[in-house]
């Protein structure tokens, strides 16, 4: 890997708070260990629609109507809206949060988008170009299976090393208002790179992803003058149990230590012995629901201080699978710390 | 359409430069108007790639180094890169910049791509992020047939409202350098928002955009004061002849005449009627390889001095067409000025 002259991460002198954030899950996600932590859960994941790609698109636009809602806002206050999510040509987006009419920036980077879309969102706040803006990210898991493997009536098999698409999304609103009464403080992004290790397994996501967490924590600390001890928890998006040893090994051949401090969001937002989800959930909802029901109430609630808020995405099609190609992982980070101090 | 309050159009005080650029096309752009201005024309449409997909992959990567090599920079020079594709998650991205190694922004807006990741890259530019980034995206004929209707080998038949995807990609270095050298200067941003008209015809795009750009255009008009004269050309990304026609009738209806300073890229780059392409090209690869060929030397040589480019995009999939869904459509803007003044 070449040395990094241009890029040195970025820290916010002046920091952008998460005002307000929601999530929005399905059933599954409502019966596991953060089930009471959620806004809202589905009560079938069909959520009233006819399509899983509608369900989806409406996830996103609840999301975004709850984040609004909770900060007391209209759309119209909104300067832009960064959104994605994993589907072709991202169309849970597309027809989830037209019905805003905010100007829409829509970013892609699989399963990291929300961590991107925290990170553009930060940047163009806090470089003065919006007073506020909003950011949504969603994954279904019928709609995955569809796009990425198989429609779910074809009943196949899954590895134990396949994660479990996560149905929720997840959406915040940044300003750079006044500390009370926000969730969190955005001080520091670092911007993930592609890294590819050549592994092929589409069904062992995490290994995939896990080299790309890696380099990103790296040259987190490098730029930051930081280490793991300064964070209360380093959590990825969805590694799963695979991809989270894979990582901590890399991380010890560099040198860092994070065993004692790292979570992922996929391991905890399901118990893999009762719900049979195998290696953990994954997708872009999975972190942006995570953060938004746990993570930051662990940082209102003084709990943590400050945590490395890194999202994680396979970067793979049903084309490129298809054609024999490798699955390239990337990981966006932000450091979110206690919006008092 | 609610009144915006939050977004005004932004004017980017210290202008950011377009320091560089590169266009790479397959064999039929080559043989259009413009053959002769693309910086590399490919032998045969695989550029020596076994499939379609791998080869839009080189052409991202191959116009990246095109451009960073005019500028006379290496990869470690660019601090981010903004990228994206038209394929199913952006799979032309992932496998072409993988190799130089730059944090990545994957970006997403159909084929207004190449206007959402200059105006991104602007901003981040412009708010002190970065000293340099660079843009990408591109489209490929045989990729895209496949993703979003059928594989050429079918030989399906094609109505006259329907655009031919340009293979090609184009690529930029944006800087706030010196006006010396430069190609161009980026002095303002208009966000497109989702305009849906509800048109079902993934075979008359045009259409289907053109409610979107004529959004984004009125919307440029009132934030930033000015009108049609104003500038030299306005020049939407790829509606084609029948979008052409329904953008100059809605802007006429809102009280704009643009009708004689109106260029549409994907009408200019190739020969209609000798080259068999109907209503014109499209792709995120048209506005970008016709910017960097075209319209940035018509201002460098001074025959133009400023024009509005706004790439236009149709957020269809596969998925959702075949679901009976609309083609919302989206465009972006920028105000592109000769560079020396």
């Amino acid at each position: 890997m070449s040395q990094r002259m241009g890029s040195a991460g970025i820290r916010l002198e002046k920091p952008v708070f998460i005002r307000s954030s929601a999530s929005i899950v399905g059933t599954k996600e409502g019966q596991g260990p953060f089930g009471d932590l959620f806004d809202m859960v589905g009560e079938d994941d069909l959520f009233g629609c006819n399509t899983w790609e509608e369900a989806e698109s409406n996830l996103q636009k609840d999301a975004v109507y709850l984040a609004l809602g909770k900060a007391d806002l209209k759309p119209e206050e909104i300067s832009y809206l960064f959104a994605g999510d994993l589907l072709g040509q991202s169309i849970a987006t597309s027809f989830g949060i037209a019905t805003f009419g905010i100007p829409l920036f829509g970013v892609y980077g699989a399963c990291s988008t929300c961590g991107e879309a925290l990170a553009l969102g930060s940047m163009v706040v806090a470089g003065g170009y919006a007073d506020r803006v909003a950011c949504v990210t969603s994954s279904h898991f019928a709609s995955a299976e569809k796009e990425f493997r198989f429609p779910l009536g074809y009943g196949n098999q899954r590895p134990l090393s396949a994660t479990w698409t996560v149905t929720g999304s997840g959406a915040f609103v940044l300003d750079q208002g006044s500390a009370e009464g926000a969730r969190a403080r955005i001080t520091g992004i670092s911007v993930g790179r592609i890294v590819d290790y050549g592994l092929k397994d589409s069904m062992n996501m995490g290994a995939c992803m896990a080299p790309a967490a890696a380099d990103t924590i790296e040259r987190h600390f490098q730029d930051f003058g930081t280490k793991p001890e300064d964070y209360d928890k380093i959590i990825t998006g969805d590694l799963g149990k695979v991809g989270q040893t894979v990582l901590i090994d890399l991380l010890r051949d560099k040198g860092y230590d994070i065993s004692s401090v790292h979570m992922d969001c996929g391991i905890e937002i399901y118990d893999a012995e009762k719900q049979d989800t195998h290696a953990g959930g994954s997708g872009c909802g999975c972190s942006a629901v995570t953060l938004s029901a746990y993570i930051l109430k662990q940082l209102e609630k003084n709990m943590w201080n400050k945590v490395l808020f890194l999202p994680t995405g396979a970067l793979l099609s049903k084309t490129s699978f298809n054609e024999g190609q490798s699955v390239p992982g990337i990981a966006h980070a932000l450091v979110l710390e206690n919006p008092k101090e």
